[in-house]
């Protein structure tokens, strides 16, 4: 099973590939896709970076699931709107792959990488360097990413049904109302 | 021109087609897209209807141009971040269709539609209803959406700039890095 994880942000969101054979984690591929106001100008364009950017890397590793990291971000209300708006445009995109898309908490990846939940981001790049056999440090970005995807693989059953994953692939169709309904 | 407004929700997302001939504003469409967690489960199927929702309505009214209700919300992070990964899918699903979108407040709508700023909902639908001639009161979420449409199309060259409505379909690519980037 190829998993792939993502850690939202619209300025670096990461992203990391593993496989799974047995118990055995195999490295396929991490990266960032980055936005930026000077480039990209407005909000539209930098979501629509985030939305072809995640399509090109299913594309491109064609994994069978996928795993998001659950941020939360208490800085201010504007700020946490953004991390919003860029989490909407990463999960909407691999929606609309029609992955299957489970949530883990920054605590819960943490855990299941490093062993406890107050870890460092240097702890979390070490282990997961470990983990999959790196020969260098992941980015910090990255390693989160690839730290999610490694939460997903190990999550047992349970975990899983805590996590709420559900297939896409199921999905009954939404309430959609249209038209001249004044 | 025809403008497509949108008020973003995780629960509802309204929608409202105007056109604009000269100095006179004709209705076009307006409606709302729903989801709940009983029929869609997790959020990921939520956004993804708001996404094909968007795309659909899109599709049969073919604006030429949209604008999104910027929306605050103080009552707390976690609500603050569900309304911006419903906003996130929004303007991706807008900016996917190679749609311009500009952004306008709530006070900004307000002032447009109904004169000032500390107008109540009732009033924006009341004055949406005799701006566009509509036989009955509109919805409010649909209200809030015509409502932002006029806005935009009520905008001159100072609030557009405003706005920073900017043009998608000259959008340069994004800075976007894969594979093997340990």
């Amino acid at each position: 099973m190829r998993i792939l994880g993502i850690d939202p942000g619209l300025r670096t969101t990461g992203f990391g590939v593993v496989e799974k054979h047995g118990s055995q984690l195999l490295y396929v591929a991490s990266g960032t896709i980055k936005t930026n106001k000077e480039a990209q100008g407005n909000l539209a364009e930098r979501l629509k970076v985030l939305f072809d950017g995640i399509h090109e890397v299913v594309e491109r590793y064609k994994p069978d699931t996928s795993a998001v990291e659950i941020v939360f971000v208490n800085v201010n209300p504007q700020a946490t709107l953004l991390l919003g708006q860029a989490r909407g445009a990463c999960i909407t995109a691999l929606a609309t792959c029609n992955l299957p898309v489970a949530e883990y908490t920054a605590l819960q990846m943490k855990q299941a990488v490093a062993g406890h939940g107050l870890a460092k981001k240097e702890q979390v790049q070490e282990m997961v360097k470990r983990l999959l056999n790196l020969p260098g440090l992941p980015g910090p970005d990255a390693a989160d990413a690839l730290g999610i995807a490694i939460t997903h693989a190990h999550a047992g059953h349970s975990m899983a049904k805590l996590a709420a994953a559900t297939d896409l692939q199921r999905t009954t169709s939404g309430m959609y109302k249209a038209g001249r309904s004044r």
